[in-house]
């Protein structure tokens, strides 16, 4: 039997979700809600479901399953309403920017018994998925340094840059959870420290458009984390990770395989610059991952334990940098 | 208006291209058609078409465009049949294995005035695609060297072998297609060699599975093919371009991007094996093609006639096989 | 007429330069001085120099460049020995383990006004210089985050390590410099820290094998080094530097060319292993700046000043990993 | 003891030879003979060996080793003389234009029992030499296809074309013998073509400068070549061996390992541009095997045999191009 999807909200994110839901041999979009009538209406007509209310949804027995993909600051809320209403969730990340109220969420979803799943789809992308594996299968030995690079096209407009909670907790925050799926251990402590070099607007916004972490393990593995919000040559994203017998590492994908060879040198193609693009396998495989759960009670991951404290790690990596100091956890 | 599809060949390829047509939003498939009844209900099943008998498919005014993607034995008979409904066809290659029963085929859809396109996918690749693209605005100048490398994972049955005309025809004449593509001129040699190193099977049935071309077009242009039926890191297929300001090539992607750097030196992925994964795109973007044929009146290409001069490379190069000496055409 | 140099220092590293030195087509090998006698008399009976007292040495009238290739508690009293004696000095890495004993000696060095170059030889190394003249030359824009990563195959012995100062004299000292000549302004601060994860006697000796240190600029330049005192694949020598209009990136090199490709992947040869192969031609190039240096009056670099500023650096790291905060410079 | 070397032939490549001899810890260069007296004195002054005669040089019991390097309508004369004084000799590619003139030649070698090594110096690049190695020892089964990609830089003047005996003598010598050195087995047909695409005046000196050659080996190995006499981006020398059980390559070495990413893509240097630094590790590799021939005895490869089969494929690639049919050897 198909499991059936809820999707709550209708936006960029809520379209690629829907796309991947209906494409799913073992899924199907059964209602789409969203704060306004236009995009849900459009996204159902387009994919067959209905349209109804976050309460409607909720209360349908072919909807065994929530996709919560509306704005930030309706996370929680929903994730509370679909815990109750019996309905495994899956919410885009975070579950809230406040990490209070993550863990006043996180118990009702625990004293409800659902599962939920949080998107942090980087886990999921096959190549760093793999590299995860062959780490976790011993093939370099004990981890000892984790180093990830990751570099946006362009920044956010500033608008969007004051909303956001700052560049650790909007950006970085996919590779703080990154370094702890990667180290397989909890940091005791980061140090982060940036700049604003990209846009001096974003700067008189109080935030950073480049920035360091270093995060520190109790067994003394580190990882280091460099971000931009600018990359002339494409969607950055790459890891390394240096282990006691070796290295693995996992990097991006060019536009094509073309490369061209003059007088000038080789040159090859730009790297993916969309992420949409350069995640779309992941969010296929976060589908399935997910569908997993609800099918067959596999343990959800990453679940709100992931998304909580990956949001501390960022709150952290903010105090940091105002501070100037490594803030302990 | 979408554009309503027939698809005769309920096959492995039949179903790639039905799905490809499913996802196209500006196609629909109306009806399917194959020699047996049970692929075509299964295919019609899951994509919500109609079963037909060809003959009804061709008399139905909401199908445009006619698939083929049946038995090569059947392919000039469907396209000579389609071109007569009035019907815009796509043929999976060859048109058909005796380079007379094109020509007669062709004639009939001149006369019809019906556009033909043939599925030479490669061209489609958007690695190759881009490089030929790049390669006609003179980017690396006028072209002197083709060089094409195209192996498959793993030989076929002999009993396929048997039936398949011979590696040139129906293996080689897909980097013939692409010699052609990629020269911009018709070769006027061929010299051919090769043989049976993979399996002695297939020598005992008369064919080769390793083989080499040169090609020579009349402006001296010179263009060399190597082919193996077997290569133990995946499905090798590369294209390397020497011309008078520089060389453009286009190459493999490998499974992931990961990369293991261990004592023993530095280890990545093998190759993609499959030749549906591998093409994957190519497939959606022949689609494309195909459709603004029908839709915009783009004259096709590939077409018949390229159709034709693949085959009668072929050809010629199984004749030069077995005299040992290189044929003019 | 040939430079006629003096070389104080007959160990493997004094080796090196002397052969360098006899190769030179423009540098002659003088005379060779050692604290003891026999490797001293072998390195001259192989290059054809003379052996002598450094006191002799600096009387030559044909010696007009010293190089000192002794050890590091000597180079202080050789290169204020030099300068005084009227020699242009070259003098390995580093001045001296104490600041404030490099500040004295330089003053010397600037009150008898001769040329005084230091060994930071992976300034020279081609691909890291080729990165620094591009960089300079504005090919990426404004530098904004400086990557190094550092890796030595194998640690010293702990007897070794604790006599060296710790990893970041001894080791990070090179990368410290590096990222000053990368980010063209001064370090304001910066923060280390570390763990003994490759050999625990590192860790009882109080030092540490694996250490990050994060630098940053008064204008908002960062830069992260990475350090581990083990790398199973090669020496690994990596630098990436991010601007505002691109990246440049300099990289190993593998021991051979040679790939090979299997179902078990692609593999390539390990990296270079040893200090001197790798910086090999790095060595040849130094030479040649210190001799455009005495025969042609150019400006020494790196210089003292670079020596003072990367020890202090060093010794900066070195508290930052002890006090577990940034140190401001 | 030193062996002692006389070197006939004071040119470029001599002067390399000298330079490799007296860098060489087992070598010693006795005296220099040159057809002009001027490039002979400056090469003894440089290196301290004595100037003299050929014959005088044949005389002397401190020259064990003779070194060919002379123009090539020469070297069979003295490699006679060389094998009748008693000397190991050394001679450049080719022993002779004139297979003829190689068999008397080797008939003299073979008569007075003195070793003959022949400069095929390609099979000594480092890289190379490793691939080959790797081939003898199974790591990829048995050889299928070997593809041989060689590109010079630019062309050379038409004069030195019009006495080079044309392409296949000249330039695809060495990779003919480099096929031999990669079958493992000898071709027994080979079928060449060629145009003038480079230069115009080439064709006119009825030469080409773009070929292709297909050679094959009684039990069906294959092996494809191409040349080119321009390639923009460096001097293009690639091997790749597709072999039972997987495949090898050895390719070129680029000007530094530094790539810049900007919104043009990724761009690497050209590869090395000028023979004598791509191959200077082939020539200082070369000479060691030599002496290992004059010092230990070890067999000599390649020998005057592999001389004589690499001109006699070159020779019948010249006939093949001439008639336009394969030549059975």
């Amino acid at each position: 039997m198909l499991i059936g999807f809820g999707l709550i909200g209708a936006g960029r994110i809520g379209q690629l979700h829907a796309d991947n839901i209906v494409a799913n041999p073992r899924a199907k979009l059964v209602t789409v809600s969203d704060a306004f009538a236009e995009p849900a209406e459009a996204l159902a007509a387009k994919t067959g479901a209905e349209v109804s209310s976050v309460e409607e949804m909720l209360r349908r027995d072919d909807v065994q399953a929530v996709f919560v993909a509306s704005s930030t600051d309706t996370h929680a809320d929903f994730i509370e309403a679909g815990a109750r209403a019996g309905k495994a969730v899956f919410c885009e990340k975070p579950v809230d920017m406040d990490a209070e109220r993550i863990r006043s969420c996180l118990k009702v979803v625990e004293e409800f018994g659902q599962p939920l799943m949080i998107g942090f789809n980087r886990r999921f992308d096959p190549n760093f998925a793999a590299l995860q594996r062959r780490l976790s299968e011993g093939e370099i030995g004990e981890v000892e340094i984790v180093t990830i690079q990751s570099r946006d096209p362009s920044p956010p407009p500033v608008s969007y840059i004051e909303r956001s909670g700052g560049l650790f907790r909007d950006m970085m925050i996919h590779d703080l959870d990154m370094a702890r799926f990667l180290l397989g251990e909890e940091p005791v402590s980061i140090y982060a420290t940036g700049s604003a070099l990209v846009d001096p607007a974003i700067g008189e916004a109080g935030d950073v458009d480049t920035a360091i972490a270093v995060l520190k393990t109790a067994s003394g593995k580190v990882c280091q984390i460099s971000n931009s919000r600018r990359a002339t040559y494409g969607y950055d994203q790459r890891i390394e990770v240096h282990g006691s017998k070796g290295m693995l590492r996992a990097g991006n994908i060019h536009e094509t395989t073309v490369e061209v060879a003059t007088s000038a040198g080789f040159r090859a193609d730009p790297v993916q610059h969309f992420f949409l693009e350069r995640y779309m396998n992941a969010y296929r495989d976060e589908l399935n991952a997910f569908i997993d759960v609800v099918e067959k009670g596999v343990v959800p991951a990453p679940n709100g334990y992931d998304g909580l404290m990956a949001q501390a790690l960022a709150d952290a990596a903010t105090e940091s940098l105002k501070t100037g100091v490594p803030v302990h956890l």
